[in-house]
């Protein structure tokens, strides 16, 4: 299955590559949403974060920390976000593993809203999401 | 420093705690976005991606796809966002280092937007802020 990211891995199409190894590669997002937002992506086109072999997921966090460091070295931001969209319900785009690096130096500069929706919700409520979570993770 | 974080850790407030380890601990986030919306915390209360140790950073994002799998079970969203925010201007607010998961059944349940800053930059202004994010990681 071949990707845009496929693509750049591939030297098909150009990008502006700051890290690549043998797993994965990073570039700059070309919306530049804010300077230096930056993507890591496994070399291998897995769909999302149900997809990423463990080794590879935990490979690849250990590259968005260095990346994130330079880059408050780079540009000296007010703040970082990290961002992952699995599926296209969750603003995914481009079905390949990848993670965004979002340095931020104003609060203005991207939009993040999530609602609170506790005012309805019962302990028992809680205590049964839990549970659900807990029997699954065993 | 004591934060809201540490105190659920040494369980002198309550939460409902769905992972635990030497290292980490997780829980509902109480404001329950979408229905399994979960924090993964550090134990120990550093403040930020920059501060977290590098082995502890890996072993965290190891736990955040584990429970990410488990709630996808449990709960069978349409998609999964992983967001970590890091200074106020990012949008941190408990200034101890968490991942949120945020399992996704609409579009509409949170919003995110990034707008695209491309359209004044030229190719070499995508050059220089490779270049320097590349200086800084070497």
């Amino acid at each position: 299955m071949e990707t845009i990211f496929t693509k750049i891995v591939d030297r098909k199409i150009p990008a502006n590559i700051v890290y690549e190894d043998d797993l994965v590669i990073a570039f700059l997002d070309i919306t530049q949403t804010t300077i230096g937002h930056t993507l890591v992506v496994t070399k291998s086109p897995y769909k999302d974060i149900l997809e990423v072999p463990e080794t590879l997921f935990q490979h690849l966090f250990g590259v968005v920390q260095k990346l994130s460091k330079a880059i408050q070295t780079a540009f000296e931001p007010k703040g970082i976000n990290l961002l992952n969209n699995n599926g296209a319900t969750a603003g995914q785009t481009v079905f390949h593993y990848h993670v965004h690096i979002i340095p931020r130096y104003d609060s203005s500069d991207i939009t993040v809203l999530l609602p609170n929706q506790s005012s309805q919700l019962t302990t028992d409520e809680y205590k049964k999401r839990a549970a659900m979570i807990i029997a699954a993770l065993s």
